[in-house]
């Protein structure tokens, strides 16, 4: 692949993959060219394998599709989604690199307030490749950006701050509403650029989107499983949501960082509000007890791997959740095929780096 | 007192005293005229009593010296600080309203990134008069915004939101740095307006800066005492810090919210770096042990007023910080005294509104 003179230089570093869940806009990776082209892409197609995905020439890329899936995984290849977008967590396992951009294809490349257009990878980059403050919250935002730092009052042995694992990026114009929301205010647009990249603290969960997400993958891939949703499932656009709330509880109990805010990419249109209702309204009261549940999680100290925490949510999953439906049995299950096949491509971090638990609150 | 017709119609509340700790600053005064005419001020003098304090005419304040301070509190006047702007906290004793704003007198009016003045009392009760997202983290920032909601995967019991009784506004110009950084980055401006409210999650500590600062006084009013510092103390420059952790820890158990980020004003001037390290200096390792020590609190069920959470962190702070130094005794001591003076001047809240110790997480 040759990179032409025009693209922008790789910014930081290129051990990255950028996921793609389908891509059925074409304007999409033109859009992207000049951000894209440095890196190697990995497309997950959701739906019929028999259609064609039509990419650009000079994109350096793989494409799975649901065949593809089923002959490298087996039976294994159960545990992931079938036409819904959560399938994007195939091509997490599958990668090599240290990091993963994912994003869909319906999100483009959004303007700063001065007009310039956003590099959003690179801010993911940046965003990952300096500390997080996960433990004492900082008033002037990010203390690591240029121009500012740690305010009067700060510990200064937190100023060292922890690894940041997951940078989570947020949408101009089409904000990320559930169903409810965007069927009360269809016409809210997001309009507001702040600027300001953030850590939400220990022992804080989010509302993780996968719309725009940057992580490090091989320190907390094996948690970001986007679960069981779409073709056979009762529930859907929980795939990230569920993702976030498993590995914000990992990187608590590692004292990783979890960062938020800054880059914007422009997301173009909101999805149907009722097939979204559909899909969420299972979702909608579960979660009502699916958050006090991670609340109260403290994984034990002898977790030392992002796979052995997995493992052992998996497991508490299926005790405390499984009263609830018998979907979350099954979801218990898939996180344990999950696991295996994470291990099983990646048998290099299967007995990876062991971690001591973080000993600060 | 008569308002000229130019003056900003008062936003929302009136119930509300500017404290404001000294004024040396003579175009003070003059710069948020428009904003802080309607209102009562409450001016504190923190040094010399026989020094003229010149407020210009059209306001409507009432002016305490040191000597007006021990004729009011009697030898309960030990609790406040002399020859330092924590004297401010005496200004929240004597006042009767429901909301407290307070800033410091090289705090001017600052702009928004339009040119529009900013006017940062009204700001400040929006906030307050706004509900708060203490329990889960919302990515779009503050929720109840114009523009904003919360986002898909927010859980829906939680919207409603828990009662706001603080408002940290922050400051464009010269940050709120310590002396280290002061003298490290002695150039550093604050040039970046970041659009944003957002509550600081439940369980977290945040730096708590008295320059420009909101709160709900019949709420939280008897948390807010800003120590021993000054004349006499060995340290300074914690006030608003030592108000900042205990008043979090007690929003945490009643599960209120603490908001921080709009409005900005404009921070005139540094402090002499060389002076601010002398005050801080003892507050830079000790502060190593007072973090893990409010992070550590929990507060016992018994306790349903403010009044009853801060004597129960007094008898915390004399067993769990004498042991650093003899300062943590006396302040504790000083603590106590505070909450009998609290109680004195505000009999009614002595048997303050009885609130159930908060059972979200």
């Amino acid at each position: 692949m040759s990179i032409p003179s025009t693209i922008v230089t790789p910014p930081l570093t290129n051990d990255l993959d950028i996921v793609i869940p389908t891509i059925r806009n074409l304007d999409f990776l033109e859009q992207w060219r000049s951000f894209f082209q440095p890196y190697h892409l990995i497309i997950v197609q959701d739906g019929d394998p028999s259609k064609k995905i039509h990419v650009p020439e000079g994109f350096d890329y793989e494409l799975y599709n649901r065949n593809d899936i089923n002959k490298i995984l087996g039976p294994k290849a159960s545990c992931i989604s079938f036409k819904d977008s959560a399938c994007r967590c195939f091509g997490f396992l599958v990668s090599k690199k240290k990091y993963i951009f994912t994003i869909d294809d319906d999100c483009f490349v959004a303007k700063d307030p001065t007009g310039q257009e956003i590099n959003a990878l690179a801010q993911h980059i940046h965003n990952l490749l300096t500390p997080a403050t996960p433990f004492f919250f900082n008033t002037l935002y990010d203390p690591y950006r240029e121009g500012a730092d740690f305010v009067r009052g700060y510990p200064f042995s937190l100023r060292e701050g922890a690894t940041t694992v997951i940078s989570h990026g947020l949408w101009l114009n089409i904000p990320d509403y559930d169903a409810p929301t965007q069927l009360v205010k269809p016409r809210e647009r997001n309009t507001r650029y702040v600027d300001a990249v953030l850590t939400i603290p220990k022992g804080t969960l989010f509302p993780m989107c996968g719309m725009n997400l940057g992580f490090h993958r091989e320190l907390i891939g094996p948690a970001m499983y986007f679960g069981l949703m779409g073709d056979g499932q009762p529930i859907g656009r929980y795939d990230d949501m569920w993702a976030g709330w498993c590995a914000k509880v990992i990187c608590d109990h590692f004292g990783y960082g979890v960062k938020t805010g800054l880059p914007y990419i422009w997301h173009s249109k909101a999805s149907n509000p009722f097939v979204n209702l559909k899909k969420e309204y299972k979702g909608i009261y579960w979660q009502e007890d699916i958050i006090p549940f991670f609340q109260n999680i403290t994984l034990p100290k002898e977790c030392t791997t992002p796979q052995e925490c997995y493992i052992e949510l998996s497991k508490l999953v299926k005790e405390k959740l499984g009263p609830i439906d018998p979907y979350f049995e099954k979801l218990g299950d898939a996180m344990v095929t999950w696991i295996d096949a994470w291990n099983e491509l990646n048998p290099s971090t299967d007995a990876a780096v062991k971690i001591e638990p973080s000993k600060a609150k």
